[in-house]
């Protein structure tokens, strides 16, 4: 064992950390460019104390600790350094409170998000926050700002988290927020913490806005001849007003990959399905089944309007696995080859225009590019094809600048992590890197808190 | 004319800046309890580059900036200093744009929500934030994350703000956000720029998200024999799913000195407003009106089953009176007398038992405190009435310690300013005060933004 590793297992016992035959899982998350590192040490805190004395010893040995909830990020934040420590919150996992009158969930970081439905289902709450992938943690959501399908209709993680409880780099322990959605005292540091990557302190506790779950949900289906009259029916749909839950365009490709993947038949007949280049997947939920069946005659009829070949109302066993499939989106990519994924965001407008601009990139680079997207919401996912390193880089690079040209920006939910900071650090603004380096500083002055990650 | 007048005077002209004879305007806000200063000079900046111009000014010569919209917030916020500089906004009052396809509006800082409202009012869109006072700007809306009655249902300020354009301490531009929704791109300076009450960078551009405006609107009015019952109606009412826009207690004194105020008769019987000490009014909306009559018809039922004495829908004029005199109960604290009003924020079930401190802190100091809230979002407004400022002082510091051994905090969304940051730098964790001017001295090294507010 390293000398690092002593160190832990002198503060917190031998069982509670993992040195020298490392589980392989803590070498990883699920970005595909990123290479796996053994980290010095893995330590599962089981108390915010532990949390506590954990970042002082490091603070004081100058040791990287990176936080972990259950891997699955896609751009590389939770791999530690070798020189560093993995903070796994495997046995911090405990939801704390489900308060049925002020509305929120008060959960450990390890608590995953299945898990999590699962105890509000049976109260008829919910936490709106559904990224693509329920296994992942709570604490990883919060400090990815995890968004998902339903974010055109419920905003993404940050607009959940009411407040926290965070170990600073120096073992100070804070609260932020609490069970309020308003406040006005001070800076918001719930905000601040959110999505940083754990680069800013770390998460020992969530307190998560919840809301009634809907009784009743739909989901409809629309082929288009061309990703263009699905992208434009977008604002439309939104603007009438009906609130929809998801609203996801998947592409020719993508929706024939994912079926197969899962093995899912949609019943489209086969005129329709050839002559369809883009899907439009709108769903609906209410607490009144009545109003649900008019809305989607409502959203039907809008649809056809909008050019749609055919509309399809899916029995609810489809629509699940439709979404089920949808979700499953990136191991699609990766199954089939995908060397790396983006998830660029737009002003949802701009979709038609950033994708004619993908278009053209693909075309130039020799690369193949697909995928599917959050239309409501702007946000592009995409698997890239092209296995030149140098190449995909330049790719890479292009489709970033393309997205921040129109408006948007890297990454609307994946994060930047190791993966994705050389893009932003080339391509942001330098004043508002530097400003970002000195609002670090000024939580972690001596960098201990996942360096490598964001910022160099 | 100053020194200090004269440099502006030389970098703006002598058009853009008053100094000497200063409208009264400019020496204060309307915080109860804060003193008019005369500032050394109020400039007018026509554009960003005006203000970034001002700030290298003024960050060269270590000159105060207390940036300044409308004036109407009420903790002193917008008080300059006497040898500072007020930057008002009022030529900068712009909407820049209105896109009805992203669903966003882009403004300067010196529109006033009345204006923002009137001008999305026929394109069927609306800014969900209403705060009280309809004059206020949106520059200090974002600056003091202003709440208001729609929280419950839609949040505030900070929930709808997606991209902001500010001039940091250097005269340094920087562009946060954009028109979506989702970023998960380097921390999040938008979210730490709103509510930050001007002491990180000065606003000049806010994308503000819209939504479809509902067509249809109702108020249900429901008296109860006791402020208890009203508080613990509301959790019910959010837990049924229905979605209401507006939850407001008014207690018996506020609603007659309301009434009285705005010569409002609701035609509420005698017998029924002997026996009423408080009443809940619930605003519903929808695209619907057979919906809405539906919502009503559910929402009144349940509120008899809870116990109100009776239920009242209010004819639509009554229902806009009763919102605006809602509204005005600041005013009407004012004009009967009170010494200060706080907004101190509760998780929503905690409002019985924070009332209960009230009375009793109202009693052992010999105060007497009124007032009504945002029942739904926790958020309780109270004219304190103690005209000996010590004793004043000490019912202050009690009502907000209350509030925050609830969960709460001091303001929901009135902010610090000067007058509240005493009791927020004495009773709030020192470490993240320390941690917050670490975050003020990233963005402003020399203090030059707004001093004296959110700390000393």
């Amino acid at each position: 064992m390293s000398a690092i590793a002593d160190l832990f297992v002198d503060l917190l016992g031998p069982d509670a950390v993992e040195a020298g035959d490392i589980n392989e899982d803590y070498t990883h998350d699920e970005a595909l460019t990123a290479a796996p590192v053994v980290p010095a040490a893995v330590v599962k805190p089981s108390s915010t104390d532990d949390v506590a004395a954990i970042a002082r010893l490091a603070n004081e040995h100058g040791i990287p600790l990176t936080a972990r909830g259950a891997g699955t990020g896609l751009s590389g934040a939770a791999i530690a350094r070798p020189d560093g420590v993995v903070v796994s919150f495997e046995r911090m996992n405990r939801i704390l409170e489900i308060d049925t009158e002020n509305f929120v969930a008060v959960v450990q970081p390890g608590v995953q998000l299945d898990e999590l439905d699962e105890a509000l289902a049976p109260l008829g709450l919910v936490y709106q926050v559904f990224p693509g992938e329920y296994s992942a943690s709570l604490g990883g959501n919060v400090n990815t700002n995890a968004g998902g399908m339903r974010a055109v209709k419920y905003g993404v993680t940050r607009h959940h988290v009411l407040g926290l409880e965070a170990v600073l780099a120096t073992g100070e322990v804070i609260r932020t927020g609490g069970k309020i959605v308003k406040v006005s005292t001070g800076y918001d540091l719930t905000q601040l913490i959110v999505g940083s990557e754990g680069t800013l302190a770390i998460t020992t506790e969530a307190t998560l806005r919840l809301y009634p779950r809907a009784k009743h949900g739909a989901t409809v289906l629309a082929p288009f001849a061309t990703l263009e009259q699905v992208t434009t029916a977008v604002p439309q749909i939104v603007a009438s007003g009906v609130g929809p839950l998801i609203l996801e365009y998947i592409d020719m490709l993508t929706m024939a990959a994912t079926c197969s993947f899962v093995g899912l038949d949609l019943g489209i007949p086969d005129d329709v399905r050839d002559a369809a280049l883009a899907y439009l997947v709108v769903a609906l939920e209410s607490q009144h089944e009545d109003r649900l069946d008019a809305d989607v005659a409502a959203v039907a009829e809008h649809l056809a309007e909008l050019g749609a070949i055919d509309v399809y109302v899916l029995p609810s066993n489809a629509a699940a696995q439709l979404i089920d499939a949808r979700e499953k989106a990136f191991w699609v990519a990766k199954a089939n080859g995908a060397d790396d994924v983006v998830d660029v965001v737009v002003p949802r407008a701009s979709i038609p225009a950033f994708m004619e601009k993908v278009s053209a990139i693909a075309t130039e680079h020799g690369a193949w590019i697909a995928g599917c997207g959050h239309a409501g919401d702007g946000n592009v996912h995409m698997g890239v094809f092209q296995s030149d390193p140098e190449v995909r880089g330049q790719v890479m690079k292009a489709l970033f600048s393309a997205g921040m040209e129109l408006g948007g920006a890297i990454s609307g939910e994946h994060g930047l992590g190791t993966e994705k900071k050389q893009y932003f650090l080339e391509l942001e603004d330098p004043t508002k890197i530097e400003l970002m380096r000195r609002i670090k500083a000024a939580f972690d002055p001596n960098g201990i808190l996942n360096p490598g990650n964001v910022f160099d």
